[in-house]
């Protein structure tokens, strides 16, 4: 749970709300409460913003106040593309200590979704845990494959589900084909891998199979970021809500995420996320139907 | 139909045979015959390889071999990514005054597909037709629009399908946004706008409507030269065997040409396209039956 400030080509925010954990919680509370999050933030921190995820069902007892820290702060500014980015500035504050504790009332988690952080925290939530959970998922991403690897493979050994992008996964893995990429990284641990492709959608392997979920061509994006945390959080909001982790659930979990991550782009911050309704989630997931519906004969 | 030279970070190959309209034929040739071939040859060009095109059904009285000139040459180098190429040598040779002209047993055309080629060529096709074909469908390249944009201009007035790839979408219409893109093209003609984004897939538009077809994920992928030009060699070659031009009907068109177009970039040249047979082409089909086939409830 962090402060963002981001420029794009389009507009430029002031110092808002962000934070993977706070993007997937925003997300994935549309699908199953409650949500048990594990967090840290300064006493700048808005308590009002606590309050309104508690409101959707999010408890705060795994997340550090720290009264007399700053919480962590993130600006970028995005590039045309709107795919690649410059970071203008990065303030570690409380996340530079950062110790999650895992309460007692949070043992009983079916369903762990690590966002993307650095490796040993990860690492931490999931040893702290008495029985592992039913499905693992972390997100990552290249900055701790170039900075602490080592512990970066000692959790992607323990998780179920790996998310990347394309880029990091031909990075974690030395394959540029991302087929081949997914074979060596899935030999890492992880059973399912999801590779981000951004405005290019998203694949999903394990075993020998593959599934492809594409993004939505959108007439504006306005702000990517945290796009990929809110795709996580519908994804695993998804499966914990039926409880079925199996391959053909994780697709409908995909198209989902993906349908989540169409809604985050169109505003700065969470500020879309909050204001849609179920309607307009089941109106999204038609439009990902026709999207790719046809029909074939396959003789 | 041409020679071309082509360096990857996989292998290099001699002179061989290329062009657009002989990767079109090929592959169409799959799906319908007879097809009625327009193009322009040196007295280089083996007889072989008209030979073995007509064995498939594709009749050559519309090719001219210019007996003592030579065929037209392209080398080129792909990098790393195989999505971006250097041209090393360009060879215009006979289609340096190409006068193309539609014989008298073409004039029953209903299925009309303008490869790759300056635009002013494709316009004297079209106006050689007395009857409008039922359907034209149209090919082109970024640096038609930076050459003779008027020109190019003039023929996609005329015809029902544009293919571009995402750039040149992009630089056609000023828009970076492919819908907004693909809403500027359409008026300037098309009801139908094709946009090839090589292994990212591949997006139809049409009014309001859009659909989305993937690239099939491959381990390898050899040689990407002329995979658009097969792409659209599926795509007309299953409209002329339908002959239904409705949107649904393109869908499926679109995915047999991802499908044949998987096939072409796993060796060099033509080679893949000569040998598949077509119990190969519905296992390939399948694949992508699989590669994009969910199931959710839409409340």
């Amino acid at each position: 749970m962090a402060f963002d400030a981001i420029e794009t080509p389009f507009g430029k925010s002031d110092k808002i709300i962000g934070g993977a954990a706070t993007y997937i919680a925003w997300c994935a509370s549309n699908f199953t409460q409650p949500i048990k999050q594990i967090s840290v933030v300064g006493g700048d921190f808005p308590q009002e913003e606590l309050d309104a995820l508690t409101a959707r069902g999010v408890q705060m007892e795994g997340v550090q106040i720290k009264k007399d820290e700053k919480t962590f702060f993130w600006a970028g500014r995005y590039h045309m593309d709107m795919n690649t980015r410059d970071t203008l500035d990065t303030q570690l504050n409380v996340l530079g200590n950062f110790e999650p504790v895992v309460p007692d009332s949070y043992q009983d988690c079916e369903f762990l979704m690590l966002g993307n952080l650095v490796p040993a925290v990860q690492l931490s939530v999931i040893n702290q845990l008495k029985n592992r959970p039913k499905l693992i998922v972390m997100d990552t991403m290249n900055f701790w494959m170039e900075t602490c690897m080592e512990d970066l493979e000692k959790v992607i050994a323990k998780v179920d589900v790996l998310l990347v992008n394309d880029s990091e996964a031909r990075q974690l893995s030395g394959q540029f084909s991302l087929v081949k990429a997914a074979q060596t990284i899935m030999e890492m641990g992880p059973k399912y891998l999801i590779i981000k492709k951004g405005e290019h959608g998203a694949l999903l392997f394990h075993d020998n199979q593959v599934f492809f979920a594409p993004a939505l061509p959108l007439e504006e994006v306005f702000d990517p970021t945290d796009a990929g945390d809110t795709f996580a959080g519908g994804f695993i909001g998804h499966l914990a809500k039926t409880k079925d982790i199996s391959f053909e659930n994780m697709k409908t979990a995909i198209i989902k995420g993906s349908a989540m991550a169409s809604f985050c782009v169109e505003k700065f911050g969470t500020q879309r996320l909050r204001e849609i309704t179920n309607e307009d989630i089941q109106k999204r997931l038609n439009d990902f139907v026709q999207l790719v519906n046809f029909d074939i004969e396959v003789g």
